[in-house]
């Protein structure tokens, strides 16, 4: 199955200013359109970093999404670093330029240093429509540049999706029990994850809830619906006789 | 300054069905103590990902904590992940094994092989307590590997912080604006970035309320509070003046 690999670029979110939802939104929406992620990397706002993890996710995934540091302050150095990282040089896009000077227009702002900035793109960019500020995100062979702002992340996130072919959707399932712990189950299940290996994944999730209550949920997930239902029902009748 | 590397081990993050908050809760917990968090990687319950990974932050990091994975199940691997990536082969820990029997003897609960499993420890590590469920985390050098559910995340990450000496804190200062974007002053606030240079750290960071009303923090970071409110004091001159 074919992975993304996830680059979030933002010193806000290392120092805890900022909680990611990024990475929820990527992971739900790549999962409907039948990919996974395979790993995410959180970085900060730094050259040498942005250009080492991206040369590394590149060559290991089949698509890498990228979030944050594409707005007009001095601390948004992601196009530049991306740019070194291709061996590309940075140009003024025209199309980029005119979507930003329509967009100036409309508002009645000056197409000023700091939003051509915005225009400033590796040569051979393609770009990904911001249908929120107008100012683009883009991509270099496998790898798509976009917002870290959740609404414009989202919006560039749809549209990266248009272009992509459907991959394989999995099937995921779910059991939320209070009636037994993961120390009570945790040999049958291991027993019933060795007879579906291959097929089903079965995922295992205490978790307490504001009253300190523990549940349990147990995921299954599958590219088969037919196999993840017969292993849900396969662990609904141990955790009954358990219990 | 001294960073700190972050391994946050879940499949349930990179599909989306969890979203992770051990970062933010490590993050300012650390900066608490003096600490910045240096990078993070998310990755999946996979024993190969999880020994490189482990590997390469504690090169580079003078400390690497890690999330999820240690409980009984199946998917749970990280324990014996981790116990490879140093070369160590796993016993059953004493200490840990007298935790555990304490509290299933008071909770009623049989101490089976599954809750033993949460005891096996790779031989010479040393026990971070758990005054939630009892199954501890466990450091090996400079690698602590905690809990992924944040309720015992949190509880272990203090045991942590214990432990250490107090870093280099960091004063941190902001401003909220409506009256201004970063188009209008991002040529000036690259200007006064640069007479603070290697001082004070100033973040630009534009959001969207949910009415789509655009708003921006600027924010400003130094060990030296003088000198961020100093540079405070510049921006919001500037700001004045262009708005």
């Amino acid at each position: 199955m074919k992975k993304v690999g996830f680059l979030i670029i933002g010193d806000e979110i290392l120092c805890g200013k900022t909680r990611d939802i990024n990475l929820q939104t990527l992971a739900l929406m790549m999962g409907e359109k039948g990919y996974q992620i395979g790993e995410t990397r959180i970085i900060s706002d730094d050259e040498d970093e942005i250009i080492k993890n991206i040369n590394a996710l590149r060559e290991k995934y089949f698509l890498v999404i990228t979030s944050g540091g594409i707005g007009p302050t001095h601390d948004d150095i992601t196009t530049e670093s991306i740019a070194k990282a291709f061996n590309l040089k940075l140009e003024l896009n025209e199309e980029a330029k005119n979507e930003l000077a329509s967009y100036c227009k409309q508002a009645g702002l000056p197409l000023n240093e700091a939003r051509l900035k915005m225009a400033t793109l590796p040569i051979g960019a393609k770009l990904i429509y911001n249908k929120q500020t107008k100012a683009p995100g883009f991509q270099l062979q496998n790898v798509c540049v976009l917002a870290g702002i959740p609404i414009i992340f989202n919006g560039m996130l749809e549209e990266v999706l248009k272009t992509m072919e459907d991959g394989v959707r999995i099937y995921s399932t779910s059991i939320e029990t209070q009636t037994v712990t993961e120390g009570v189950i945790a040999t049958e299940l291991s027993a019933i994850q060795k007879k579906f290996k291959g097929y089903v994944y079965i995922g295992s999730y205490p978790k307490f809830d504001e009253a300190k209550k523990a549940s349990l949920q147990i995921t299954f997930r599958s590219a088969d619906k037919e196999k993840a239902e017969r292993c849900k029902d396969e662990v609904l009748k141990m955790i009954n006789e358990l219990s």
